[in-house]
């Protein structure tokens, strides 16, 4: 190995890791910048005894569509209450536009809110200034849905489930969350989800962002 | 000064240069990076006769919510059919975030969809495996709603909002979109937005990251 070759190894560790460390310290900086948002890629991380740590941008993640199951219409009690905002992290997005295919990481949100309620009508409708309909109120649930074929080499298709319910009164959801028993969401998933385990089916976004 | 000091100062540039420069080189690539994904900041954009050139990314900006109006509630045509999805652009959602304003500029994107129908039920409700619902279909029409004090310097609260439908057989929605007169969205959004010509009210993501 040349002296030069020597030198440049010596330098690429220490000059990569200020690099990374200060685009980092810009990417956490909250101020948009002029050409683009950043928007954090996640990779799922777990605790030592495999709990997922909640991810905490979601949010930002991008949009696939909202089934609705009111209350009112299922013996008022709804499967998820009661509506269900469906994100894909945008790394994954990006991959599914690309290959149509769900990357091995790939992470499903799905955030739920109660609907608006009056007790005016039989079916839970109320009404807004475009009409007669539902809508959102407050924050009840989240739930993510993970393909990892590490972490979870023994579930099929390597999807695992995590479920989290908060009352009216709290704010915030667990840190950390327990995958469900496999026969819980997988088994539905496996048999109904129209392309690998996910409900495509009801995601326009998705329907439409697919590559022919 | 000392000696320390110097160095340090005559280091600084250097090296922020470096790291801006490979800032931007790592921003621009198209591909996922492991850290962050890319969402390009729109400003709006008009023709010469100051219609809105239509911003091409909006299914990436912030989900903020979806009222949903179905059409077997609202006499078979429901005035916005059926679910509409409601978004904000990336930097107006970071600037809400901080300010809990709406910046100069803010554009909010509103996707339509028809929602599924099978007869089954008078309030148009089908079934899915969560339950008895509203589940969104195929996409039916684009909105935007754009604060922009120099281009719409004459509307009230500089508000200007555009609309375009396209039936199930359309693939496009238009390249080019007019707004719409005061009086069909400016005016209402006025009085019944509650914050800003906003419907706020509506959209349990804006109100749950404004700032205390």
């Amino acid at each position: 190995m040349s002296r030069h070759s020597r030198l440049k190894n010596k330098l690429t560790y220490p000059i990569l890791i200020l690099v990374l460390s200060l685009s980092i310290a810009l990417a956490d900086g909250t101020r948009p910048k002029a050409g683009t948002t950043e928007i954090a890629n996640y990779e799922a991380r777990y605790t030592e005894d495999g709990q997922l740590i909640r991810p905490n941008n979601w949010r930002e993640w991008v949009f696939v569509g909202m089934p609705v199951t009111p209350n009112a219409l299922n013996n008022g009690k709804a499967l998820l209450p009661e509506a269900q905002a469906v994100y894909i992290d945008p790394e994954s997005f990006r991959y599914w536009q690309e290959t149509g295919r769900f990357r091995d990481g790939a992470m499903f949100a799905v955030e739920l809110t109660t609907l608006m309620s009056d007790g005016a009508n039989k079916d839970g409708s109320t009404r807004q200034l475009t009409g007669r309909g539902f809508f959102q109120n407050e924050f009840s649930g989240l739930q993510f849905a993970i393909k990892d074929s590490k972490q979870f080499a023994d579930e099929p298709g390597n999807w695992a489930y995590f479920s989290s319910r908060i009352g009216a009164a709290e704010r915030e959801y667990p840190e950390t969350m327990t995958a469900l028993p496999t026969k819980n969401c997988n088994s539905c998933h496996q048999a109904y989800g129209s392309q690998d385990w996910v409900f495509l089916q009801l995601y326009p976004v998705l329907k439409a962002a697919k590559p022919d």
